[in-house]
C-alpha cells in the first residue's frame, strides 16, 4: 500500500475527574480541533472529554468509531481507511496512555503495516507515576497487567514476582479489578517477605491521591482501606 | 520522624528542545512558580529548564541541589531537610519522567521513610511513548534498560529479550548510547528471527521524530541511520 500524508495521533485521556490542563499538554487541546474522525471505546465518554478539551468543539460534525469488546475484527479492518483518503485519526484512550494496559494497540499495528505514521502524545498514566513516585528501581521494571482472578494462583504469582524483583533487580508492577484490591493487598502482606518493599499508589493524578512505599513489616501496622479505588501495587 | 505536611514534587522535563507546551502540562508552569528548592542533575540545564517554564521565575532567589555522580551519599541525605522545616521542594529530570531510566529515585524512598508526601506529574517519557506506539503488547512489557557493552554478551541477552518476548508475551523494551544505535540496529538484525516484530522509536517528541514497527525481515529491506539518535527498541 503506498504512504499516506495522513496520521494516526494517540491521545491520552484523563485518570479521574481532573481539570484537563492538569495532566495534559496544551497541544492536546489544539490537535483535537484539528481532527474529524475518532477510534473511542465509548462515544458518550469521547464526547464529553472532546467537549472538556474544546468547549466550542462541533461534537455533530465528528465521526466516531467504536472499539470495545463488541467491535467485529472486520469492523477494525475499516478504521484506518479515512487515512488512505488523507484524512487524519486520532485513537483516544479511555483513561491515561492509549494501548498502555489499554486495547487499542491493533489499530497502532494496522497504521504501521499500512505504512501511516503513528504520532503519540504525553498525558497521565497511573502505572509509570506510580513507579516514578515508588523510590524503586526505575531503570529496569516490568508491568505484568492483573493477576489471576483464583486465589491460590494469584498468590503463587506473587510470589514469582517477589522473587524476580529481588534476583533480578526488576521492580515488579501489577493491579488488580478495585473491588479486589483490600483481597490482594492482605494477600501480599500474608505471604510476601516482611523485607519486602511495596508501593501502594491509588487515585493517581486525582483528589486524595495516594502513593507510599514501605517494607512489608511496617504496611502490618498500618490499616488501610484500597476498596473501590483504582490502585497500582509495584514490589 | 513526624510527619511533616512538605511535598516533594517530581517534574518531568523536555526529552529535547520542545515548546514546554508540547509535552508538559499547564500546571507544572504554575507549580514551579511556587518552589524555592529544586534537586536537579545539571544546574545549568535546570535553570535554563526554570526559565523556559516561566519566563519571570527569579533563578537567584532559587536553591539548588546537585545530584550526579559527583554528589556524595552524605551530601544527598541532606537533601530534604528542607521539608522538616516545612518547605516543599522538587526534583527536576534532566530528560522525560523523574526516576525512570533516570536517577533520583533513592531520594523518593528518603522521601518515604520521612514521611513525607511524593506528587508526580505527567509529562513526556520516550519509553512509554514508544510503547503505546509500537502496536506491540502494552498489557504486559518490561523495561531492560541498557545492554551490556560488550558485543558477544550483547547478541546473548537480545535472544534471551526475543525469547521472552515470545514466551511470556511480554514486550521487551531496551535501549544504548546514541553512538552505538547502529550497531545493536545491526545486530538486531543479524541474530533475531526474521518474523520477530521490532519497534524502533527516535527522536520521541522531537523533530524527525521516527517510529516505526517492522518485521525482521522488512527492517532488512530498508536502510535507517540511527546514529546519534536516542532511540528506544522494542521486540
Amino acid at each position: 500500500m503506498d504512504k499516506t500524508n495522513a496520521k494516526l495521533f494517540l491521545i491520552p485521556n484523563l485518570i479521574g475527574n481532573t481539570p484537563t490542563t492538569d495532566v495534559l499538554p496544551l497541544i492536546v487541546h489544539n490537535v483535537v480541533s484539528s481532527i474529524k474522525h475518532f477510534i473511542v471505546e465509548d462515544i458518550r465518554n469521547a464526547r464529553r472529554f472532546l467537549k472538556k478539551l474544546d468547549s466550542e468543539i462541533l461534537i455533530d460534525s465528528l465521526v466516531f468509531y467504536e472499539l470495545n469488546k463488541h467491535t467485529t475484527q472486520e469492523e477494525i479492518s475499516t478504521y484506518l481507511d479515512v487515512c488512505i483518503a488523507g484524512e487524519d485519526i486520532a485513537l483516544i484512550s479511555e483513561a491515561g496512555l492509549p494501548c498502555i494496559a489499554d486495547p487499542g494497540n491493533q489499530i497502532v499495528m494496522m497504521a504501521h503495516k499500512m505504512n501511516i505514521r503513528v504520532i503519540p502524545f504525553s498525558g497521565p498514566s497511573s502505572i509509570f507515576m506510580a513507579l516514578m513516585s515508588s523510590g524503586l528501581n526505575g531503570q529496569n521494571f516490568a508491568f505484568n497487567g492483573y493477576l489471576s482472578v483464583e486465589s491460590q494462583l494469584r498468590i503463587r504469582q506473587l510470589k514469582v514476582l517477589e522473587n524476580k524483583s529481588l534476583r533480578e533487580k526488576q521492580s515488579q508492577i501489577f493491579m488488580d479489578t478495585p473491588y479486589r484490591n483490600n483481597k490482594l493487598f492482605n494477600e501480599i502482606l500474608l505471604n510476601l517477605n516482611p523485607d519486602t518493599y511495596l508501593c501502594v499508589a491509588s487515585n493517581i493524578s486525582c483528589e486524595n491521591e495516594f502513593i507510599m512505599t514501605k517494607k512489608i513489616a511496617e504496611w502490618k501496622k498500618l490499616n488501610i482501606n484500597l476498596d473501590k479505588k483504582p490502585c497500582i501495587f509495584i514490589i
